[in-house]
């Protein structure tokens, strides 16, 4: 006979039975955790006012995409013919979205932290607009980006295939409007976005980081860039590099909010794949070259090779 | 002539032909497919019982989010009106949906290695109501993790943001619940969990791993906490950190599988970014310091400071 | 009074009156972004042809795994009585998908280099085939990946979770499928594909390389794998290894496309996390064993075994 026929047999019965006995035993487990709420040791958000929205912060990164790069990524075709009306509705779209989003992170602090009115409604249109009005702009220095991204890469077949498929583009075009949005002092937003691309990419670029034009990032995993670093022009980094902090202690959290912690990489610096630079104090110095996998806790003067000890080599 | 339009006229007749010649190929294919089916060399999975469900789990990850952090991931808006009905009908919905894929896996493994009965239909009920018990536990030990990881973290604004965007917590929240089902001896689904996390956050966490209270990863790309590894207390990690078995031989399976393979860290310790600590002996002492990109295979007494050699300058 | 009530009573009037003063300017920008699409500066693709699509692209990996894996991924149950009918039914799926998606990707450059007629839809059927009639092959080859990946990883439950939730796994299948696709000089999908998983699993394998049978990479995040790099068979890779090109000159892209920048790995190879291979005539001979976060940039011989520096001690 069939094992699982011969299963059912047996446990069919038993097991309708057992179920209402689990089940029975679910309010009391609700409650305890309902319990458990109050316990101001616990985080919850059992409040009136919205929250941001990670669903639609992943909507206006998608509708960004279509904006910054018209063509690419649209769910319908674009052509002269339609151009007008498709770029018209998706800003109008963008507009929403991001008011609403921007609202709702402002106010979010509002209540959270019982602030005097903050006119969230009011400041998230202005700063939308504000955003908004920026993508001109946003878009040259992308463009930038990718012909940099190009020059720079043999496997490189086209600059379509990079904007369609590259990592370090999509990751640097989301910091590229987080960081206009942190500009404009938007609370959670910014870095709600930076995170979701951090997830798709392994790309950790802090929305307050500043960087310049012409920046690339090749492969990108495991990239890290801190709050305050500074990146000049033409600057080009690899998976693995972190752009981090010193030593920190472990309340550092009070004490170093705010300050510089992270360092600053001047013009045409290359930084090799598994790097670490870290400091509010060091500072890259222009066209150096930073080898993979090294350490370095203090400045390097321009046009200087900083490298690793060669392996040891041991025959088996 | 418009290039496209004149392709049009040469190409569509002669297309929909060939496009039939092509067709009438994939019946062959498909046999040829299903015969490589009943190759022992391959994989298949042709069988009576029902799989695990990737989507299912992503759906309890979500949902235990909204019952782990109430009101911060809630897809309706939760307040002290509707808490209760939400979180019972949060509880309700989680119990379904985990009882049905713990079932799903001990079943699975049940007709594959053709075991005795595991009365799975009545375990999937059984552990996943244990699981739900554990969740105010749960709770308590991720708000540690989350004022840990704002006590040392300048760059955190907020205990919101950190809940809202932080992949570390993320990672750490999937694993914490991964681990109580692994503690039932449920296979499969916990290290499917796991590798979701991982494949969201590139924090890859075995489930089996021990971890206590007030463990901060921070950023986390590329972080790996292997089956074995033991963690203290305050323990604070960063990206790229591996606690990993040591040097492997090629048919390491079968003969470590189970044993004690990867380290463990004491209390209080940091390791920064990148650094790789690896065997099953291995002991990191209570508060030292392992700074970045180091390779550890040998225990570290308690208060040690470990670096790497200054790298090299050579001015260009 | 509460706290909202009276926001709103204020707010509600100006509200929608500000509200249409901050949407009257959306035509403007929306004209300036248009406006600059027409700046050759940047990156727009306002065009007739179709371009290739990301979530078809996404559908096509899916199937591809229901094809390659039969019953492990499939959206409805498979056993014996039902087998052919859904083996035919995903395999005219998967061919119909994917010769639209090469169709897309060859008219996409053919257009836009403006080439000679590139039959782009009949070579979009004739490699469909052609990639579906190979796998049976690349089944067979993925089979020695698992049971390598297995017969190496004390981790590793059962064949059946590595196939269920490995990420290594995943990433190899990807690029085995997209590898074929460029053999057949298959534009942009490739490259799309392989960077989907590359956002899953933080691998990142150019389809391009030539990789062997009984392919391990546990873990996975931060790996890179060159387009000429190759690797005989039976090689073992963990997180973080890069087997990259040499210090590459800012305007390297046009001079070294095409070349072998790359390293080889021969047969038997083992490369722990975090280390870093360079150049194209680096070669890493038979049985060699590299050490975790080594940085090599020349050949080591076969039966090798290359190590870091011990770390420096320093007690607090």
């Amino acid at each position: 006979m069939h094992k699982q026929a011969n299963k059912d047999e047996e446990n069919c019965r038993i097991e309708a039975g057992s179920l209402s006995r689990y089940r029975e035993k679910l309010p009391r487990i609700a409650e305890k955790i309902i319990g458990s709420c109050s316990d101001k040791e616990c985080y919850t958000h059992i409040d009136y006012e919205p929250i941001p929205s990670k669903e639609s912060v992943i909507e206006i990164i998608d509708r960004f995409r279509e904006v910054l790069f018209p063509g690419y990524f649209s769910r319908t075709r674009i052509d002269p013919s339609n151009l007008t009306y498709s770029m018209g509705q998706a800003v109008s779209l963008l507009f929403d979205l991001l008011s609403d989003q921007i609202c709702r992170s402002i106010r979010h602090d509002c209540f959270r932290y019982d602030l005097p009115c903050t006119d969230c409604a009011d400041q998230g249109n202005q700063i939308a607009l504000g955003v908004l009005e920026s993508i001109p702009e946003i878009r040259k220095v992308l463009a930038t980006d990718i012909r940099a991204t190009y020059d720079g890469d043999p496997a490189s077949k086209s600059h379509d295939e990079i904007i369609f498929s590259y990592p370090g583009i999509f990751a640097v075009m989301v910091y590229r409007v987080a960081h206009t949005l942190f500009g404009f002092n938007v609370p959670l937003l910014p870095r709600i976005m930076t995170e979701y691309a951090h997830g798709l990419t392994g790309i950790d670029i802090h929305p307050g980081a500043r960087i310049g034009e012409r920046f690339v990032i090749d492969h990108g995993t495991g990239v890290v860039i801190g709050e305050t670093a500074q990146i000049g022009e033409n600057v080009r980094i690899y998976q693995g590099v972190t752009l981090g902090a010193l030593s920190i202690p472990k309340d550092a959290g009070n004490q170093l909010r705010g300050k510089k912690r992270h360092p600053t990489i001047e013009d045409e610096v290359i930084i090799y794949s598994g790097a670490t630079i870290l400091g509010g104090d060091t500072v890259i110095g222009a066209r150096s070259v930073i080898g993979g996998n090294v350490w370095i806790t203090r400045s390097v003067p321009p046009d200087t090779r900083v490298m690793t000890e060669e392996p040891r080599l041991v025959y088996k």
